[in-house]
């Protein structure tokens, strides 16, 4: 067993579309281990609340795979859905009741001990620090936590947040892609490089759209042409992109398909230079640099 | 005597407009005491700088209210104004000659010994924060002013002031209300939770704007809805809104009547849940949150 | 000899421009000299990477110079020009290497044992300022460089960048300006005063434009009764503007003609007061302070 997380890190937050057995889940599983790729990103939210629950019976139908793995997890996101009768207004809540409360459902529905880590899913307006900062003192001392951080943070949320912890945020996920590039400009992993906080990346391909994006854009062509000269796919140069930033960037992926999965894997042996790597930039923006 | 500022502020800018003899005006101020506000917010340019005077001629009418007061007075702005003829442009001046001369003025204008704080009201560019912390220094050793803030500065200018000085700064008093929200997004109160700055809210009901807001608005519905519920007014609820956020929020009341006052002292007992604040907030930014 | 850097500085980036022989350049190297002048600022790329060696040629006619100058350059940027084939996009390196192998290029095409001041020429989105920090402290030990800064980052970029280094950097070159007045706004300036930061100007007379600026724009017209009223050209008053600012910022003018510096220069006897300096800010911005 590992154990530190995994560069990348596979995203369930699909699960109930994967339409899978749990047995299926937990083949996907032991492939992602077997490939290198031991954490996995959950959230309470995710598939109307059930992703974990989903997950959970993956991993009761094969018990030997909880020790292997690290989870994520998220929370603070109050969702208005059948599931939740009691939400009449989608809010967000990190409330030290709620986040607690919230974690161990988490434990509860996945049926472990610990979570590798829980993050605050969104810079909530109400987020009283203070709170927070209780919310993953008890967690922690409980065990039931290892490490904590934020999601789609900007800077002085972050900043505000680590003011009151002793330990720092261990990552902060946010998106980040060839069809999202602001958070490489606004300070968001610029922060991250400085206090040496880990980036995560949700939707590293564009939710899909990276695929879909045509052969005579810019962007379409630079991808086919280096896609040609490296004989790799552009979903691949895509991860090698992300895994070429310095602060560290650590791709969600989003796949439940094994062999897609194992092609993006292969992407950390791409080494882009840095004119490849601007030759993509420069054409997903659109423009060249100043 | 109370020791401590209170929660909500009257805001006096509008005296002139007020059309109060001074013995009127005491009685105001006598009746804020009553209700338990204490602090008095002035700056030397409103009421094209008379405005100082015209509440020194109240306390003057009933000097035994000048001990039971706290006085916030501001510096910085220079208008364009028949009683300052040496104005040609409206402009800036946090020079520390006219910050020192500015609070003397305001003492002198109202008869007192002490402001409770000066702020400097609008982020100056020519601002030389040495220059600001000399006279703030000299201020305080003198016993003329016991503490200091800002009003309308960004994150970044208050680092800057704040770098300079050895006490914290105690607020910054920024628009938000309800008409209102960026602050609560653009680090503004998350700055003043991390640095424990209260932030102090002018135009809390968006300068008469709240109380004029169409009934079939989303704000308004909400309003209306949320007021019915609770028996309150939508006034009551614009300032309960406020005293919900952690950051401590001090709204600052701008009406000259006791009976108005009242009806807003008494937001303090509004517990808005968290539901019924994202309510309004999304009603009033008109789109649900990420 | 001086050892301090002159608050103005010589730019050479048009070198090319000037269409002058080596000892006309040395002519006016002696002739900032003379003026007190004793700072000259060039970059690896300018005059499509040919500036440093046209600079050095003149300093070779003249060897005596070369003790009496200070030397500002820059790497960082990399150009498609035909004096680089390698180069198939415009794109950044802020690779230790390059930093290094660019840093001590430019001393051999000047000729000279040691640059005052090496700048980073633009935020690289690629930049690890670990690595920078890095060829930095190889460059300063062998004493080839002695002040580090950087030239158009934001405040997080210098920020991050700062976090590694031992030493504070020396300087931020940014567009400043009556006809770009952004950077008073949005931190940078702030930044600058804040940690002692000297800020550089480059187009400090926005490149040529405001001495075509029409007489009757509202910035034409303060401009010509001002320059009427002090006896100045709106050249001098443009330098006078910035040199007036807290910050202390060192313009960077980019003439190759000596008595067009010596008026330039005599811009520093020019002491404008607030409400000429916020006149001329506002009929720039073309609105009055809040």
């Amino acid at each position: 067993m590992s154990t530190a997380n995994s560069r990348l890190i596979l995203g369930v937050w699909r699960i109930a579309d994967w339409q899978m057995h749990p047995s299926q889940v937990a083949d996907l599983v032991e492939g992602c281990l077997d490939m290198g790729m031991n954490t996995f990103d959950l959230a309470d939210i995710y598939a109307g609340y059930r992703c974990e629950a989903l997950f959970g019976e993956a991993l009761a139908s094969r018990p030997a795979l909880k020790s292997r793995i690290k989870l994520i997890s998220k929370c603070g996101i109050a969702l208005v859905t059948p599931n939740r009768p009691q939400h009449r207004v989608k809010h967000y809540n990190t409330s030290s009741a709620h986040i607690v409360a919230s974690a161990e459902n988490s434990l509860a529905q996945m049926g472990v001990e610990q979570l590798e880590m829980l993050l605050i899913h969104r810079p909530d307006p109400l987020m009283d620090a203070d709170e927070i900062a209780e919310a993953f003192f008890q967690l922690k001392q409980a065990g039931k936590v290892a490490q904590f951080g934020v999601s789609n943070f900007l800077p002085h949320q972050l900043e505000l947040l680590q003011s009151r912890l002793d330990e720092p945020l261990a990552a902060n996920q946010v998106e980040v892609s060839l069809l999202h590039t602001d958070t490489l400009f606004d300070g968001t992993l610029d922060q991250c490089q400085r206090l040496r906080i880990k980036p995560q990346a949700w939707s590293p391909l564009g939710g899909g759209k990276l695929s879909a994006e045509p052969a005579e854009t810019p962007l379409g062509q630079v991808l086919a042409r280096l896609g040609a000269e490296l004989g790799v796919s552009r979903e691949q140069l895509a991860i090698a992109w992300l895994l070429r930033h310095p602060a560290g960037i650590q791709p969600v992926l989003g796949s439940g398909k094994l062999d897609r999965l194992q092609q993006l894997v292969a992407a950390q042996e791409i080494m882009l230079d840095r004119q490849q790597w601007f030759e993509l930039l420069e054409a997903a923006m659109g423009r060249p640099m100043p």
